[in-house]
C-alpha cells in the first residue's frame, strides 16, 4: 500500500524537491477558492461539513480519554462549542511510543507517500479547513481559507520534501570493499536505518492554527516521529480536523492511527507534564517569548523549534513611487489586522524626511501620508472587512485600547461594525510615531494593528537601527525603501548580520509580511524571533538519526 | 584565488560527495605512513619538522597575546617544553568577529576549496602531526599517524563535503514567477545569501586532538563561521599545528588568518568565558559529561555538538569462529590501552555459557579465555608496544589501579618497559567479570584498559541489558556475536531504540571501536554519548543560515 501512494504522489515529489533547488514560484495546491480547482460543490460541502462540527463531540477515537473539553470563543462573536476529547497526556505518549516502530519501518518512501496523500486529503477538505480557521481566527475569508488551506497545505508539503531529500540522501545499504594490496579486499556489507528520534510535540497559535503547524507536524512525521498536536486553546477546530484527516489516512492504509493525537489540554500543567515527558524528543512551537523560552530553559530532553515574538521593520530612506509605496505598507498593516507574525511594527524614517518622486516629505508628512493611506484603503467597509477580519484576542483588544499611552497618535484604531456579524470585534490599524530614543514604545512586540513610524537621525541610523531591533529583539521581516543603491547594499549587509529576510521597494502587490512556500524561507532560524526556519535542511535533518550495522561478506 | 582552488579540488570534492551518497569505501589521504605515497623523504622530514617545536616558542602571531604556556607531559615521559602564546580571549573573539564578514562573502565554493587546501597541506604534514600526537597523547606510532593524520583528514574532509552538499542545495539566486490569468505575472528577483551563525568554539581532547576536532572546525570553516580551537591542556601541538597550517593557507590566498585561531587557556575562567561569549554561536566539544553537559547547561547562546561519556558493549550470544572472536575482542580490547571513546568496556555473556565451533563454553570459560587472548595477543613486546601506545592521563592510571574493588579480577594489568622510552607509562588491559545486577561497576564509563565480562541471565536479558545501556548511560559503539538470526534481529532492533551503531560477528581485521569515514556514521547523536555525528546533515545545516532578499524585476 505505502509504496504505491510513493509512486502515486512521485511526480508532484520531484516537482516540489525542484522548486527548493531552484526556488522559484511553485504551489501544489491551488489558492483560490474557485470551483474551477476544487469543484463546484465544493464551497457549499465545505461551509456544512464546518457547520456540522458545531454544538457537537469532535469524535477522534484517541485512548486515554478522561472527558471532553469546549470553550473556543470565535473572534467573530458566534457560537461554536464544539466538545474535543480530552485524553490524558501519559496515555497519548504511550501510544505514540507504540505506534512508533511500525510507522518506523514504513520507510522514507513509505511515510512520504502517506503523508502527500494525507496533505491531498486535507486539501480536498479546505473549505471546510478555510471556515474553521476564519471562525477561530477572526482571520477574514480569502485569508482564511489561502493560508489556512493551500498555502498550510504547501508549507506542509515543503516540509516533507526537505525531509524526503535529506533521508534520500542516505543509502539503506552500502557495500564497503577496503582494498589489502595483494591480499584479498576486505568486504563489509553495511545497512543504515533511518529512526525518527522520538515522540513530537507541535503546539499551534491561536492566529495561523494550521500554517504555523504543518510545519513541524509533517517534518516529524516524515522523519519518522508519532505526533501530537497540542492546539492553542482557541483554536482547536483546524487542529481537529488536520488529525482527524491524518488519522484516517493512516488507518486506511493499516497504519496505526495513534501516530497522530491531538492533545486538548484545558490545564496547563497537563502540557508542562507532555512537553517534558522524557520520551518527547522535539517540541515546535509558534507563539509568546514567555512561553518558547520556558519551552527551550526545561524541555532539555527534546530539540525545541521556536518561533516567538520579533519586531519586524521598515526603513523608508527615498522612494520613486511614493503613493505606491504608502498602498503597498497599508496593506500590510491592515491585513487580518496586524495580527500576523510577519506584520510590521516598526517604520523608520529620518527625521529629515525623505526624497520621492512627489518631492521631499517631512518625517510628519510621511507618518500622516501612511496613516491617510491606510484610511483611504479601509474607505470601503467591503474592503475593510475583507481585509481586517476580527481581532483574535482579548489581549490585543488591550494592547490596542492601551497603546496611545506609548506615543503619538498618528491614526487611531476605529471600531467597525460587521455587516454579517454583530458580535465580531473589528478594529482599523492604529498607527503612532516616535523618537527613536523611545525604546520602550515601538521596541517590543505589540502584537496587533499598532504600528509605530519612529525617527531615527539619518539614513544611515535608520539602517543601523534596523540591524540593531532584529539582532536584539528579532525580527521576522525587513524591508528597504530606497533609491540609493548604497543605502540598500548597507540595509542588505545589516541584515546578514542581524540574519532577517528582506524585502526591497515593495510597491505592488507583493507584501512584506508575506511568504511563499518552496521559494521564501520563513523566518532565518538566526535571531530571536525564531530558531528554525520554514522549511530547511536544518529544520528536518536533525530529528532523524542514523542507525548503522555492518558485518563481514 | 579561491574559485581556481575549489577547481583545483573539485574533482576530489565530487569523489567525497558520492562517497557519502554510496557510503562505500572512500579514502581521500594514504593511510600507509609510506615514501609511495608521502615521498622519500617525508619520514624523516616529518621528525625533525616534530622535533623543532620541541623547547620553543610556537609562533602564531595572533592578537592579543598575553603570555606564553607550556606545561604538556608526555605519556612516553619524554620533555616535550613547547611553549604557545596565551591569547586573551576577547581579542580572539573580537579577531573572528573582524574576520567573518569577509570569511562570508569568499562563498561556499571559495570556502570549499581554501579548505580542501588546508587540508591538502595538513596531509603533506602527516608525519610531524603523527609524532605531535604520538608524544602528547601516548598513542603508538601507528596509530599516531593515521588516526592523527590521514583519518582525521579524512573526517575533515567528510565535513567539507557535507557542508558543500548542504550549501550547494541552496540557489544563490532565483527568479519567482507567479502567473496573475490574464493579467501579467508577478515577478520577483531573489537572493539566498549563506551565512554562518557567528564564532565557533572548538575544544579537543587529549586522547584524538586532531580526530575528534577536524569534524567540528571545518564543518564550522566551512558554512562560513570563524573558529577559535581550545586543545586539551595536554595536547596542543597537534591542535598549533593545524591551526598553523590553515592560517597558512588563508594567508596565502589573502584571507584574515584570524579566521581561525588557537586558544591556550590555562585558567578556566578564561574557557568559561570564552564558551558563553556572546558571540560564540557554536560548541564542539569532545570529553566528559561533567563538562560537556555543563557546556549544554551554560552555553545557551550556542548550539553544542558535544561527543561524551558511554558504555560500549558487545553481546556474545553464540559464535561459530570462537578463536577469531576472542582474538578480534582482545585487539579491540587492546589498542591504545583501551583509550578510545569506541572501545568497548561491558561484554555482556548469558549465565550459562554460549555455544561455539569449539563446544559448548561456560561463562567462566569466556572470560577465562578472552584474558588468554589479550595475553596472548601482547606476549610479544614488539606487537604490545606497537598496539597499546601509553597511558595517556594519570586519572587513567589511577582507575587502573582502582578497579579490582569493583568485581573479580580476570586478566590483571601489568605495567610494561617500554624499550625506547624508560619513562612512558605502559599498561596492560584489565579484564574483569560481574554480575548483570553489580552496575555500579560496569555500567559507568571507566575509561581507559578495564572491561568487564558481565553475565547476564540469558540470552534476551543480555540483548536487553545492552539497550538499556545504550539508552540510559550513551553508547558510540555495540556488537553482537551470536549465530541465531533471531538473536541478531532483537539486537538490531534493540539498537534502533538505543541509536547506537552496531557490529555483527566480528571475527577478521575490523574492529568494533574502528569507524572508517564517509561510510561508518561515528556516533549516532541519538542516545547519552553523544548529540551529533561524524558527519551527517546535523552536524552541519544549523551552522549556517540562509537570509534572503527580494525585490521587483
Amino acid at each position: 500500500m505505502s509504496p504505491s501512494l510513493f509512486e502515486k504522489h512521485k511526480a508532484q515529489l520531484e516537482l516540489a524537491t525542484a522548486a527548493l533547488a531552484t526556488r522559484g514560484y511553485w504551489s501544489a495546491f491551488a489558492e483560490m477558492p474557485s470551483p474551477k480547482s476544487y469543484g463546484e460543490t465544493a464551497a457549499e460541502a465545505g461551509k456544512q461539513a464546518f457547520e456540522a462540527h458545531l454544538g457537537k463531540a469532535f469524535e477522534l477515537n484517541q485512548p486515554g480519554q478522561t472527558g471532553v473539553h469546549a470553550g473556543e470563543q470565535s473572534p467573530y462573536g458566534t457560537k461554536l462549542d464544539v466538545r474535543y476529547p480530552v485524553c490524558d497526556p501519559q496515555a497519548l505518549v504511550e501510544a505514540a511510543l507504540r505506534a512508533m516502530p511500525a510507522w518506523g519501518e514504513v520507510g522514507a518512501e513509505g511515510r512520504t507517500g502517506l503523508l502527500m496523500e494525507a496533505l491531498q486529503r486535507l486539501n480536498q477538505r479546505s473549505f471546510e479547513i478555510g471556515h474553521a480557521v476564519m471562525m477561530t481566527t477572526g482571520q477574514a475569508w480569502m485569508m482564511a481559507f489561502q493560508a489556512g488551506g493551500p498555502h498550510a497545505q504547501d508549507r506542509g508539503l515543503e516540509a516533507v520534501a526537505c525531509a524526503w531529500r535529506e533521508q534520500a540522501a542516505i543509502p539503506r545499504t552500502a557495500i564497503w570493499e577496503k582494498p589489502q594490496g595483494k591480499n584479498a579486499p576486505l568486504r563489509m556489507a553495511k545497512n543504515f536505518e533511518i529512526v525518527g528520534r522520538g515522540v513530537a510535540v507541535v503546539i499551534g497559535c491561536g492566529t495561523f492554527p494550521t500554517w504555523n503547524t504543518y510545519p513541524g507536524v509533517f517534518a516529524a512525521l516524515a522523519t519518522g516521529n508519532p505526533v501530537i498536536v497540542k492546539p492553542h486553546s482557541n483554536a482547536i477546530l483546524p487542529a481537529a480536523i488536520t488529525v482527524a484527516a491524518i488519522r484516517e489516512v493512516l488507518s486506511e492504509n493499516g497504519i496505526d492511527p495513534n501516530v497522530i493525537t491531538l492533545a486538548v489540554t484545558p490545564h496547563r500543567s497537563a502540557t508542562a507534564m507532555l512537553v517534558k515527558h522524557p520520551d518527547v524528543k522535539s517540541v515546535d512551537f509558534t507563539g509568546s517569548n514567555t512561553f518558547g523560552n520556558w519551552l527551550i530553559d526545561h524541555c532539555k530532553q527534546a530539540q525545541v523549534y521556536a518561533e516567538l515574538a520579533g519586531v519586524n521593520n521598515v526603513v523608508i530612506e527615498s522612494t520613486d513611487a511614493y503613493r505606491a509605496m504608502l498602498k503597498n505598507l497599508a496593506f500590510t498593516l491592515s491585513l487580518y489586522s496586524g495580527q500576523m507574525c510577519t506584520t510590521t511594527q516598526a517604520i523608520i524614517v529620518p527625521a529629515d524626511g525623505i526624497a520621492t518622486d512627489e518631492g521631499h516629505k517631512s518625517f510628519d508628512a510621511v507618518a500622516f501620508d501612511l496613516g491617510q493611506a491606510i484610511e483611504s484603503f479601509l474607505a470601503d467597509p467591503k474592503v475593510a472587512h475583507a481585509v481586517l477580519g476580527a481581532i483574535q484576542s482579548a489581549d490585543t483588544l488591550q494592547r490596542i485600547e492601551e497603546a496611545h499611552q506609548f506615543a503619538e497618535v498618528v491614526l487611531p484604531s476605529r471600531k467597525l461594525d460587521h455587516p454579517e456579524f454583530p458580535g465580531a470585534q473589528v478594529r482599523t490599524p492604529m498607527l503612532l510615531k516616535c523618537d527613536a530614543q523611545n525604546e520602550s514604545a515601538y521596541m517590543v512586540e505589540r502584537f496587533g494593528p499598532i504600528s509605530f513610524v519612529v525617527k531615527a537621525a539619518d539614513a544611515h541610523a535608520a539602517v543601523a537601527l534596523s540591524e540593531r531591533i532584529a539582532r536584539e529583539h528579532g525580527a521576522l521581516t525587513a524591508g528597504i525603501y530606497s533609491t540609493r543603491p548604497e543605502i540598500v547594499d548597507a540595509m542588505v549587509r545589516g541584515t546578514w548580520r542581524s540574519k532577517v529576510a528582506l524585502s526591497i521597494n515593495l510597491t505592488g502587490s507583493i507584501f512584506v509580511n508575506q511568504s511563499a512556500a518552496f521559494s521564501d524561507y520563513h523566518g532565518t532560524g538566526g535571531n530571536p524571533s525564531a530558531n528554525a526556519s520554514y522549511a530547511d535542511s536544518a529544520f528536518v535533518a536533525n530529528r532523524f538519526r542514523v542507525v548503522q550495522r555492518r558485518a563481514h561478506i
